[in-house]
């Protein structure tokens, strides 16, 4: 088994032995993924870029990948497959030539 | 390497083959994340709990991990790890006695 | 003076004893309001669409509103004002006979 | 009529004429303002402080403020009751003589 699947059946096995598959439908776990990516922004309030706790930073986003490693599960989607199809979807959207040093969307570009 | 390194590295090689480390500072980042965790959510406006479209959500899901896992990156974390440690602090704060089937948080229980 | 004006000079005196103005940049009030939003959603984090507490609705509603209301301050937009235009910009984008008893986004109709 | 009544009125009498009052259950709602909020977020990414565009702040801005108006109606709250509250117990979270020139939270000061 390899390492992504390994820390999915983690999570399975958490929330099974509380009987919490009754809560986690698609729309509410989707809900918890962004309330959780936003406590994380909410580290770096008020601060400059650099300013953030970076334990409480290591707790939120252990929070946002829970929950996006659940719904990956959810939809049986593989988490290194959509990365490697995001990524070369996204080089056809951000070409080299005209996209280094940029920071604008693709569709200014 | 691991199966997350290898994701780490794709994502990196992607992001300075255009130059775009001098925009990802940690706070920009976890706006990013936000953001795209907000773009996920908006596939369930409106919208009964299991009624979104699976391929748009693929794509999307996509965009949150690789936030995520920049974020992961810039402060040297391992995410097999903290998903390890997150699970242990929540298995006292979630006992299985007290959490079972209840939806509550901690603080509530 | 009107009431919006009579709500923002509230928050902008409240703000000026505290001399809280050098942190209101823009960017930091729009993470403010985006992540007061965030908290609001978590009322109904695992609930139905009915359940969240009413009083805490009226606690993270009015942060909400001081947020927003203190970025229509910050780019001087008269808050009655852009609402009107927003109706009219969105009778053209979703007309009545085509939007009636939809729940598709404008490109969707 | 007072000015905030008006601006619920023709939010009202907008989604009556299409027939909405079925999709806007407050959770929704909570969904579309975290949604609009984010939205609004997203003009600041990768940007200093100020370079957000002042003309699509004011579009994404009139969106928070129309679904924040709409849950305001539906819990039947009173927008400037609300936000005296809130200025009144802020007042004691944050006393002037300890939150001066601070951006720490009440709980930290």
């Amino acid at each position: 088994m390899n390492e992504i699947n390994n820390i999915i059946e983690a999570l399975r096995k958490f929330r099974d032995e509380r009987d919490w598959a009754q809560f986690h439908n698609p729309k509410d776990l989707a809900l918890a993924l962004s309330i959780e990516a936003s406590e994380l922004l909410e580290l770096f309030l008020w601060k400059a870029a650099d300013e953030a706790d970076a334990d409480k930073i290591k707790e939120e986003l252990a929070d946002v990948f829970a929950y996006a490693f659940m719904l990956a599960d959810k939809y049986d989607l593989d988490v290194a497959k959509i990365m490697q199809d995001k990524l070369a979807k996204n080089n056809l959207k951000y070409p080299v030539t005209k996209a280094k040093g940029s920071a604008k969307k693709y569709n200014e570009l």
